[in-house]
């Protein structure tokens, strides 16, 4: 038995799954590792931002699957591993040497288009699907854009009716039925967390001991 | 703190969730009580069994719910109760003695309209509501009212376009927001089950450490 636990946070933008997966990291600590799947967007070398304010980075296109599955595996196989740094400002892969990534017992994986890369799906042990109603997510997805980020409300509408919308319909809601559980509304809701935790704590207690 | 954890399994006919409950009470045996919604349809006195069979028995109103309500506070207060015995093959409340259910530190609800009733969900502290595909649940409900019940294919699919997907729609699926968690497939999810049984361990220390 591998020991290492890869747990997979998967759901629509603004589900909540990033605060599930950062409460992971709070609670375990040292024991546990998160890796977004942002980090391996593709680097777009050649282009201008104004290009790349036109690819699609809701498509699974837009990542560089390799790369992730390797880290992953790295991972879980209990190798230390270098994962690219991206950059939200200037849609591209920052030129910042990459982040080493230790291997630890649990390992949080954390994406929207998490459960449609079915290579990475087979190395999840436990795959959690963040499920919350759309019109809370566009809400936090733009509070996030323009006053974190920095963007327009109407870049954020467009972009969200041009790709977001039509991509969470096509890779992210159909691949909920992969799940192992769903939890609704994310990082706030405490007894879907207690029972995430405490199935790790298990876990963790059989592997080490 | 209470020394009972509720916990309730709601979720479609044919969805898993009484094989869910069932091995609850199995994994945690004399600590675990469960108590089937199905108990507590209400006695029909002075109608027929023809009469019988035209009742909506996917309603809440089909319910005694002050009865049931009673019960569940009793256990969850830590006092033994008598629950109505139920007999699906005269459609009616059976004439035996009501059964004695020991108050035990975990307590299971089960029942397809279990959320729909506000002063039942109150009690609960851990909602799970099992969710499977309605063709896979309809399946299921033909083989067991086909066999098992002794119905037959026809009486099943009537009963099924005219009441049971109807009040699905109205009193089930509506509820599935009330859930802290979703379990896809019931009762042969094991990594759900891992983690309800790891919840349940967990609360069951702290309860008694």
């Amino acid at each position: 038995m591998s020991g290492h636990i890869v747990i997979g946070f998967c759901g629509g933008s603004g589900s909540g799954k990033s605060t599930l997966a950062r409460k992971v990291k709070e609670e375990f600590k040292d024991q546990a590792t998160v890796v977004s799947m942002d980090s391996f967007y593709k680097a777009q070398p050649d282009t201008t931002y104004e290009q790349r304010t036109h690819t699609n980075y809701d498509h699974p296109d837009a990542f560089d699957a390799d790369i992730m599955l390797q880290c992953v595996k790295d991972l879980k196989e209990g190798r230390d591993t270098k994962v690219p740094i991206y950059d939200f400002t200037i849609h591209n892969r920052s030129a910042a040497p990459w982040e080493t990534v230790k291997s630890t017992p649990i390992i949080v994986l954390d994406g929207i288009l998490l459960f449609a890369f079915p290579q990475l799906v087979e190395l999840m042990d436990v795959k959690v699907f963040v499920d919350t109603d759309a019109d809370v997510r566009i809400l936090r997805r733009v509070h996030r854009d323009v006053i974190r980020r920095g963007r327009s409300v109407d870049s954020v509408i467009d972009q969200y009716l041009k790709t977001v919308k039509p991509m969470h319909e096509t890779y992210v809601e159909p691949y909920k039925r992969l799940a192992d559980i769903i939890v609704p509304e994310g990082g706030h809701n405490s007894v879907a967390r207690e029972m995430i935790f405490a199935l790790l704590r298990e876990r963790l207690r059989r592997m080490q001991g």
